[in-house]
C-alpha cells in the first residue's frame, strides 16, 4: 500500500543494522494430521510474526517468511513460504539456516504430532478413542544448536502469568540471544488478537518489559532489541 | 452487494416453496479444545454451508446459520450465530429444532472431543503423549430423531470414493430425508475448495449426481431437491 511504501522511507532503512542482513522469521500455527480431513493445531494466527516480518523488511532485511496456515496478506519485500506441519516448516527452514544473519521463531510450532497419521478418514465407530502423539522437531532449537558464531536466535515463549521462569529456562536451554515472553492469561491473549504485551529476556540478563502494544508496534521494539544485539 | 441483489430478485423468491420457510444451516469445523492453546479441528472451509444458506435467503427463506470458526463474510440476509466446538453448536442450534421447517447440517463437526480438555497450557515433558477423545454429540441426528411430522432433515456425507454405502446408511439410519455424499479423494477434496461433486440421495431411493459445480451453484441444486421434498 502506500501508507506502507510512505512508511518504508520514513524508517529510512539505511540507518538500520538490519539493513542487509539476511533474516528468517517462522509464523503461524501448525497443523498436524490426524487423517485426511481432521488435524491439531492451535490458536495461533500469525500475525506477530507476520508483523516482525515486515518490520524487518522495512529496515533493509531481505526476510523469508516460512508460515502455517494463517489468513493473512504477504508483507511487501518479503519471501513466503507456506508449510502445514512442523516437519514441513523445519524441511522449509533449514536451508536457510546457513546463510542467515537472524532466526526469529515466532511460529507456534505445535510441540505434539499423530504418531500414525491415518490416509483417508477414520470411521467414528468407537465411543472412545486414543491419539497417540510424539515430539515434534525443534525448529527454533535445531537452529540455535547449529548455527555459527555471528548468527542470531531469538524466540517466544507463551506462559502463564508466573512462567517467565519457563522464558529464563528457554533462553539458556536453547542458548538463545532473546526471548519474547508473553504472558498467556488462561484465555487467548496473544493469540487471534492485534496486540500483545511482551518481556524481552536478554542473553546478558536484560529485561525490558513492555506494555501493551499493536503487534506491528510490539515487532519494531522486538526488532529494535535485536539490533543492540547484532555484530557491528 | 448490488450483483446479489439483482440475483435475488431474478430467483423471483416467491416462486419458491422455500418462501417464509424457516431453515438452518450448520457450516464449518468445530473446534474441539485439547488446552487453552491447542485444539483438534479439521479442513472445513463452511464454504458448502454459506453458499447454502446464502442460496436459501434468496429464495425468501429465514435462514439461520450456526458456523465454526471460518473466514466468510455473512450472507445477505442471514442471521449467523458463531460457536467453536461441537457442543456449543448443538446449545446453539437446539433452540431453532422447534420451529424450523427444514435443518441443513453441513458441518463437519467433530466427531470427537478430548475427554479432559485442560485450563491454561499442558507443558511438553513428555516424549511421547495420549489424548483421550470421547464422541461428541451428534447435531443432525438429535434433531432428526426429536422433529416433528413436516420438518426435513438434510445431512452431509463426506466418504471415500466407495463410500456411497455409508452415505446411504447414513441416510436411513438418522433417518435423513436427503444426504449430499461427497467423495473424500484422499487428499482435502470438498474441503478448502470452490467446487464440489455432490450425489443426492433421497430418502425415496433417488440418486441424483451432480457434476463438479462451483459451491454456489451445487448449494442452489441441493435446495432444488430439497423443494421438491418440501410439504406443499
Amino acid at each position: 500500500t502506500i501508507f506502507e511504501a510512505l512508511t518504508g522511507m520514513l524508517a529510512a532503512p539505511e540507518a538500520s543494522a538490519l539493513c542487509g542482513k539476511s533474516v528468517v522469521v517462522t509464523a503461524g500455527p501448525t497443523r498436524e494430521k490426524i487423517d485426511g480431513v481432521r488435524f491439531l493445531s492451535n490458536y495461533s494466527s500469525g500475525k506477530m510474526g507476520f508483523a516482525i516480518a515486515a518490520n524487518a523488511a522495512r529496515r533493509g532485511a531481505r526476510v523469508h517468511l516460512v508460515t502455517g496456515p494463517v489468513n493473512l496478506p504477504t508483507p511487501s519485500g518479503v519471501e513466503r513460504i507456506d508449510v502445514e506441519s512442523a516437519v514441513e516448516m523445519l524441511e522449509a527452514a533449514q536451508p536457510l539456516f546457513g546463510e542467515c544473519d537472524l532466526f526469529i521463531g515466532a511460529a507456534a510450532v505445535a510441540d505434539y504430532r499423530p504418531e500414525a497419521p491415518v490416509e483417508g478418514k477414520i470411521k467414528k465407530n468407537e465411543a472412545e478413542m486414543e491419539i497417540r502423539l510424539v515430539r515434534n522437531p525443534d525448529i527454533l532449537a535445531e537452529f540455535a544448536t547449529n548455527r555459527k558464531l555471528g548468527q542470531l536466535a531469538v524466540g517466544f515463549a507463551l506462559e502463564t502469568a508466573g512462567g517467565i521462569d519457563y522464558a529464563r529456562k528457554k533462553l539458556a536451554d536453547k542458548k538463545l540471544d532473546l526471548v519474547a515472553f508473553n504472558v498467556y492469561d488462561g484465555r487467548t491473549s496473544g493469540f487471534e488478537v492485534d496486540t500483545n504485551a511482551l518481556t524481552l529476556l536478554a542473553r546478558d540478563g536484560g529485561v525490558t518489559e513492555l506494555p501493551l502494544l499493536p503487534k506491528e508496534e510490539a515487532a519494531a521494539r522486538l526488532l529494535d532489541a535485536v539490533e543492540s544485539l547484532l555484530p557491528r
